[in-house]
């Protein structure tokens, strides 16, 4: 008696949603129900929309509406410099920064042997097929600097080095333990200008 | 180019829903589009069956999937005893109490001169109506604890009197300025016990 089916649906798929709790979930729940009848549709819609037209660049894996990507596909960047990124949100970060003009190649993850993520779960063995002919000159480790971001980028640089490419460490100007997607600007601009070897 | 159309018009969506920031809304469209196709329609699903599903009891003005509503329809309660709440959230707080066996009526607000709300914009109107024949012994005023609650029970109390309708106030068992949608049920179920004639 509580709550009214459809709206107990509701309010769990709400409380279903990464840092929504029961309170936040309720409030949402009873504001879609003050929505108008379009603006609740056009949530919807959106929703399913964003799902149905948004996939992964078969070249870079980021998430994209067309096939290769917008950066991908473009004459304007710089294809022989590779960023290698966990998630979708570093690359949204690191275009935020607009002073990289490579590409990127997210691996959707970083190594974390007590997670079981090893390095098949990745997509590692995509960045190295990138490296097959010999336009990529470098390869920027911009994984996050923690625990799993360090030895995701020494686990790749050690692949990538026999290849004869040069593999770069993006500098620790970000704060440890951070999360690369919440970097300012200029943190993250310092801290591309500070790549070095690895 | 920083986040791809679909993708931007999910975050505003999302940042448009009360107490959703800009991190939280990108956290959120992130997580849609890492959900299955089938989770994705899921809950675009329930946003707009619980829209088009939910309207309000012709006769307390709470949120119902049928009319009237299951309270105002049943015969298990009684329906001498209208508690008058503000919002639809407030019934859901009462019925988690257990002990209320009465009827409601929702006025959709609280008096507000200062945010343009008078007696037309709530439906008080709608209260009286249902005290036109004898069946209504008792009403109590559940308004919250606050400047508008107050006055609003105050308000509705006077017209009430001269139809000689017990009128009364559910006690300050609740902390002064809080909402009633977030008491415990200890807290009201002790106001309720405690409420006096106004
Ligand atoms: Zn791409
Ligand atoms: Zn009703």
């Amino acid at each position: 008696m509580q709550y009214i089916a459809p709206l107990a649906k509701l309010i769990e798929h709400f409380r279903a949603l990464p840092g929504i709790g029961n309170k936040t979930a309720v409030r949402l729940a009873y504001h879609v129900l003050d929505m108008d009848v379009e603006q609740a549709k056009a949530l919807a819609g959106a929703i399913v929309e964003a799902k149905e037209k948004i996939g992964y660049c078969n070249t870079c894996f980021n998430l994209s509406d067309q096939n290769p990507c917008a950066i991908c596909g473009s004459d304007q960047r710089d294809h022989s410099l590779i960023c290698v990124v966990e998630q979708p949100q570093d690359v949204a970060a690191m275009e935020r920064m607009r002073d990289f003009h490579g590409v990127y190649h997210v691996l959707h993850g970083a190594l974390s042997p007590l997670e079981g993520v090893g390095p098949d779960q990745i997509r590692i063995k995509e960045l190295l097929n990138r490296l097959a002919d010999d336009t990529v000159k470098e390869v920027i480790m911009a994984t996050n600097p923690n625990v799993e971001g360090e030895a995701t980028a020494m686990y790749i640089a050690k692949l990538l080095k026999p290849m004869g490419v040069k593999v770069t460490r993006i500098a620790h100007g970000l704060p440890i333990g951070g999360d690369l997607e919440y970097a300012d600007e200029v943190t993250l601009s310092k801290a591309m200008e500070n790549r070095r070897e690895i």
